[in-house]
């Protein structure tokens, strides 16, 4: 969330000179994502994100996301278009780091989530998901059992400093979806991160999906699961269901949901659920010198996995 | 340079409703500014910057800048214009802190300055000057001589950490201004801080000055010095006098300096120098924890102090 990368004047002027979208008129630093260094870039042809990628971003998986991004948006999907410099390509080098040019998508994150939103929201995941399709190359799941297995290892001894029974909350989960997680559903490439300030809405409607960077392989529903998780609970983070029974209903008219994965959804729910809760105890108790933002209590998503824990039918999220 | 406060959507949208400029289309935290939360706001109607004041900004002051702003937007200089509300307000509250919505200027900072760039911006602040010459409330200048004072009693202790014989050189600086200080120029309201961050170019004509925060009622002249510091040394901190050259005849074009004012110059610079010397001194010795912005180091004010105080007549700047 700032600009960890200053790109000066002539750097600039000089890397623009590389791609046909006329002069600049205005360039800022914008506080957006984590992660990387983001600047929201005015021409004399229209509005543009240029990204520098800092250290967490692997070099090797970066082709992959704007490939990813570059599908969405040919086929017409409100995801950002990475622009080609005059040779073609669309990865590039600038002031030493991996960086992109990207279409800006007007809209405005909500804090606020509606049932109309969710509906809106399992629409497009689901015309994703479909879009997705014949995306023909595969990238693993890094944040997937064996994934949460080795950051549990790395928490295991701060959890209960979070709270009392967390480590053998985290124990006994992992070692029940170990046994349970299905792996016969249908699969494909997923956003796997679709969380509110990922989206923009212009009024109802979803006019921009941002921030592909932990998109992968893997089971198309847990995709949905994850939204579940970020976008059906309310501030007191106390489910919802009329969101979440708008949020299925949408996605199912764009993409039918087999039985087997209705079926699944809850155990799909305890693992979102869980990714989340053990990224954020790793961050709460790993803290990043210097850094702005103040890492979020991973409490939110011990109880909703204490929730979804007493789920034992997907009828019960929808009623 | 971050995002101290958030801003909802609710929120957001709320405020907006009290002003005319139609409705939301993109709304970024951007990473303008030291010290204050800054949006970049679009709506139907337009681009907007709106600011949320942290707490080293004295509420009381926020009518002077505003007020300073559209003074000289009114008569066509490139400043921010205050928006007003409904009810005809420019200054707001805002998530708890005292905001102001402005408009958005387009341009582009520059960080190599050419002679070029130091013509435009001697003409441009002249014409401020000008402008600001029927702004007719004062505001004194918490930074001039005795404000050094008490930044350097604060600042002494450490000085030598940063160089050996600093803290002499700021005592008999500071003696030395005491005493030789211009007490007769004229004066007026300044900007206080033109630096090269706060002019936007659009091509070599500048379409932007931003960054009201130190404007005062202080020495004319003196907004020269600042500038000559802050734009006509080049990137190893030595000067370039066709850089001063090109700042100070333009800027007599518009507003004549006087043979006192010329005659003045050096002593002023010196004042300038030592002014972003102390600053600088200060927020090095004084890290603010959490920051992202690390201080810049006063080195390179010492070196402009010390080829100050070598010029023993204005001259010698513009040869």
């Amino acid at each position: 969330m700032a600009v960890y990368t200053q790109v000066d004047d002539i750097t600039l002027s000089n890397f623009l000179a590389t791609y046909n979208v006329g002069t600049t008129t205005s360039f800022k630093g914008i506080a957006e994502g984590v992660e990387n260094s983001n600047y929201l870039l005015e021409t004399t042809e229209g509005q543009f994100i240029l990204t520098l990628y800092e250290k967490r971003a692997n070099p090797e998986d970066l082709p992959y996301f704007l490939d990813m991004m570059e599908h969405l948006a040919s086929k017409g999907l409100p995801a950002p278009l990475p622009i080609h410099d005059k040779a073609g390509a669309a990865l590039q080098k600038l002031a030493g780091k991996p960086a992109c040019m990207i279409s800006f998508l007007k809209g405005v994150s909500v804090d606020h989530t509606s049932p109309d939103h969710c509906a809106e929201l399992g629409l497009t995941l689901a015309k994703m998901h479909v879009a997705l399709a014949d995306y023909a190359v595969q990238r693993e799941n890094d944040l997937s059992i064996d994934g949460w297995k080795e950051l549990f290892e790395k928490v295991r001894a701060g959890a209960d400093s979070v709270e009392t029974g967390l480590e053998k909350l985290i124990e006994s989960e992992l070692a029940y979806l170990s046994e349970q997680w299905p792996t016969n559903l249908p699969k494909g490439t997923i956003h796997a991160d679709l969380f509110p300030d990922n989206i923009l809405f212009t009024g109802l409607k979803i006019t921009g999906v941002i921030d592909f960077y932990f998109g992968c392989t893997d089971t198309l529903a847990y995709d949905l699961a994850i939204c579940i998780n970020a976008w059906c609970f309310d501030e007191k983070h106390d489910f919802v269901a009329e969101k979440a029974k708008r949020m299925i209903e949408m996605y199912d008219v764009e993409r039918s949901l087999s039985p087997a994965e209705i079926e699944a959804l809850p155990t799909l729910c305890r693992g979102a659920a869980l990714r989340f809760l053990l990224t954020r105890l790793y961050d709460w108790l790993n803290p990043v010198e210097g850094a702005i933002v103040r890492p979020k209590r991973p409490d939110d998503y011990i109880k909703r996995l204490k929730f979804h824990q007493q789920i034992t039918d997907t009828a019960h999220y929808v009623v």
